[in-house]
């Protein structure tokens, strides 16, 4: 859906090496994208340094701080993940609020869900929120035009501060990594306030990284979420722009009803609502709990010293 | 368990880009790794040009004409899933052929399975075989003199012609990507013989690609492999360094038996195993065979072709 002027021979004029596992974690490997153009180009927002380039396999990619958020090719996999699991677990949620994902990918998955007659995004990084509108406007797909979405560039923290306790059915959080803007969505006080505005039975997800490169995320956020919600779990996806196999969302909520609905209510709801998807089913939902044992026993380790 | 005399500060000497999503599948795509050291460098083998190198996080490193083949830090992932989904759903195979797979990582997971009296791995490579043994020893894990695993440096292709009928359990095919030397076997005529020596409730696994980069392998797979086996389909696993998401592997059987074993079954034969995983659990291998849709799609459309 992007428009390419410039035909399908384009020339690549270099490429384009994430940093995230050289600079950030250090792990001396990387992915690397032959870049057909700029359409963005090291752009200094108030917040980070923006880059949206154009490839021939994945369509045009956000990166921030040199590190990548999106693809148009493979985006699907974590926005429908990220949204779809909470949501049809609920069942029948009306209000959600999703901090961060700027490029519109959540607030359209979330649309999609006839039930919800509010779902309020809140970006820090207004510069991301137009950008992404301009040059990848298949992620928000009219999302930030549709009347049930609300769009606000401001602090998700203080958003959530500031929040009506009891007022919304699910919390998603798409963050950048613990680097930058980001790193106060890892925190307690934050997740506190999260858990104060979910409706008892409500969901909070949040990204959680790449376990075979992170293995901390889990650990930390096992910890700290453990201490808050009753009901503290993962699930994973396998996206591949987010490098180094399967990525974990973390899941927290203070009743486990909507985590234990069966599969074959999953599948009503899923047939009921109508719409298509690429990774998403139901069955995939289910499995998407069972942790291989590298990425279980590093959550279990942390669960016990939680209590040892 | 490589030694490590140089020492965890040793200095990177250069990045090794693979060369499957450039050079191969013209994706301009790469993933690079920084390079401590090599132990084995653009070796020509009378079959392909052999890389080893030495990396901070994946450890040893194993590339075959470019193209990355396994490492010491995510081989489990893959070795677990190609021989314990056949294996445990299968119940006591006694014979197991393995084609490919100079590494010894296949051979290595057969063997601890008891049932198994006789594992024959036949690699054309010779060089693989001797290079892996010296430099990632712990790929094979002491298979290699095993007096229950019998190493062939032969073609695979010839080997399943001349063997008998109806003799094996399983038939395990750990090739490259159907570049080089793998090539071969992807043919109709090497799945036939899998089939005339494979036992009546038997069952071939083989190594079928990334979907997201390579989604004509699905199809032609599924294709080549429907018109010989009454029961095929495809599982999945995600390995980091099988970069690009999903990868697949294609299962071949004249009888849906071993596929349909239940879950408290499979729970039952793993304990009973005794063993410890990495990645493997009944619940992963029964999740393995639910496709999102974007992969499920390949193989249907290609169903449909056949019958068409």
């Amino acid at each position: 859906v992007s428009r390419r002027p410039w035909g399908a021979a384009a020339k690549p004029i270099g490429w384009y090496d994430e940093k995230l596992h050289t600079l950030f974690t250090k792990k001396g490997y990387a992915q690397r994208f032959q870049v057909l153009r700029y359409l963005v180009r090291g752009k200094k927002t108030p917040f980070q340094t923006m880059d949206i380039f154009e490839t021939r396999h994945f369509g045009r990619v956000l990166a921030l701080d040199g590190i990548i958020q999106t693809t148009e090719a493979d985006e699907f996999v974590y926005h429908e993940m990220m949204v779809h699991v909470p949501l049809f677990a609920l069942g029948a949620p009306r209000d959600v609020l999703i901090i961060g994902a700027g490029d519109g990918g959540i607030l359209r998955e979330v649309l999609r869900h006839k039930s919800v007659r509010r779902a309020v995004m809140v970006e820090i990084d207004g510069d991301v929120v137009r950008d992404c509108a301009r040059h990848m406007p298949a992620l928000n797909g009219g999302a930030f035009k549709n009347k049930r979405g609300q769009v606000i560039v401001g602090d998700g923290i203080d958003y959530a501060r500031k929040a009506r306790s009891g007022s919304f059915d699910a919390v998603l959080v798409d963050s950048t990594d613990p680097i930058g803007p980001g790193e106060v969505l890892f925190t307690d006080g934050f997740y506190r306030h999260c858990r104060r505005i979910l409706r008892p039975k409500g969901v909070l997800v949040t990204q959680n990284g790449v376990p075979f490169f992170q293995p901390d995320e889990v650990t930390t956020t096992r910890r700290r979420l453990g201490r808050i919600f009753r009901d503290m779990t993962f699930y994973h996806l396998t996206a591949p722009t987010y490098i180094g196999g399967m990525m974990t969302l973390a899941w927290g909520a203070n009743s486990p009803a909507a985590r234990k609905t069966p599969l074959a209510t999953l599948d009503k709801r899923f047939k009921a609502a109508g719409f298509k998807t690429r990774y998403y089913t139901p069955a995939i939902h289910k499995a998407a709990f069972d942790l291989p044992p590298f990425i279980a026993e590093l959550a279990e380790k942390a669960g016990r010293k939680k209590r040892g």
